[in-house]
């Protein structure tokens, strides 16, 4: 969706190595108005070209696809994918269609470029698990290659819409780290015997923060985000992720155990 | 869905055309379950698949993609592919779901086989207009040829569901295609002024057949399937479409103008 920083360029450098000096590597820019809802941020999500254009020049990329909204989609379109296990918890519930909004729009993105293979960062880790099915239910021949969350230096996960905090958000926000950090550690050493124990804990932590309120905070399987709760046998199937609004910037992060 | 009579081996006959000499054929046989209703014919559905591969084999077909149920869907499946106008009418409003999934395993296929084209027959007027759909809307990278409707030398058209027909009804059946063929010559040479007077002169023609009763009969703009009602001024424009029951069986014809 462009405003591409670090996050992004990422994906460009993990894209241009899995590519090798004789692949292409391709991204598009393209803020997709089916994937926002009516009261979200699609007028005002940060859009800078020229910036991203150098981004993705500077890391190698060799072709980027920006296509205006009215030539993605024709005016009597009628087709949509649907994901109704992975996508319906978590973002999906809050965002209600956001999620066949971003199915439909990939769709179309890998037929147009038909890639061997695509990176989604984890950041957005259920759009990574979603995107996974449909490759999966769809046999897109394509490899969905995910890309490790890249963040500030306090812990911050690397976001757009970082730039919509305030001062005062923007320091109160690297505790979504911490307590997400906190949980899966506790899970991991045993500190906390049941998932329960583990998000109470978390969100006690953010809500020590005065300007955060979760919207959700969930421990689900990695693969089929099936919600998870009691003791914890396969550690490494366990995935924390949040969404905290600090004011009416939504910011989402995730942790597992790896 | 295999059951091949020379309706689809006249498929296999344009594709091998189209492909040119060095071209690769695929026929893919597999009796979708996701496109059959809980009280459709999905179990005595006529499967034949030696006869099937020696007439793939007969007209140039070079693979023949045959795959069982259990491998075209995991059990989590969870993707699906809605069409919500094209399909909304005629078969769509008899048969809820089943271009939801004829869409799905289309979309599956083409990226299991990944062709230049595909030939759908024009039988099945609806599906290949929903094809012909979801391949723009989800810019699949593949042309779509339409194959002429094939038919008994009494007019009726082919179909593997014409093999269940009494001998009484699959004499009465060709007044399907006499009725469809008095309406669009009609409109063509201006013998109907509206569209309602050739629907209701074919419909009183079918109705003549004691063994017939009419599920749909409809006519429509050949793209966007939308209902036509009044002076035709776009005579190349209309399809007009049937679904006729013979007892338990359920036929469907249609008719265009060129």
């Amino acid at each position: 969706m462009g405003a591409l920083h670090r996050g992004h360029t990422s994906l460009f450098d993990i894209a241009r190595e899995s590519a090798g000096p004789d692949g292409d590597v391709v991204a598009t820019i393209f803020v997709n108005p089916t994937q926002f809802g009516p009261n979200e941020d699609f007028d005002a999500y940060p859009r800078q070209m020229k910036q991203d254009l150098d981004k993705c020049e500077a890391h190698g990329v060799d072709l980027v696809f920006t296509p205006e909204a009215a030539s993605m989609y024709e005016g009597d379109a009628s087709i949509s994918i649907h994901e109704d296990a992975v996508s319906s918890s978590l973002c999906g519930s809050s965002r209600p269609g956001h999620f066949d909004g971003v199915c439909t729009v990939v769709a179309k993105l890998f037929n147009l470029t038909q890639p061997d293979a695509a990176v989604f960062g984890e950041k957005d880790f259920q759009q990574l698990a979603v995107i996974r099915r449909m490759v999966r239910d769809l046999d897109f021949p394509i490899k969905i290659i995910p890309g490790p969350t890249v963040r500030e230096e306090d812990g911050l996960a690397l976001s757009s819409r970082n730039a919509y905090l305030t001062p005062a958000e923007r320091e109160q926000a690297p505790i979504i780290r911490k307590a997400l950090l906190a949980a899966i550690s506790g899970i991991a050493d045993g500190g906390f015997g049941t998932v329960e124990e583990a998000l109470l804990f978390a969100r006690q932590t953010i809500e020590m923060a005065s300007l955060a309120e979760i919207d959700y905070l969930e421990a689900f399987h990695h693969t089929s985000l099936i919600p998870l709760s009691g003791p914890v046998e396969e550690k490494a199937e366990v995935r924390i992720a949040t969404a905290v609004f600090f004011g009416k910037t939504r910011l989402i992060d995730n942790i597992g155990i790896s």
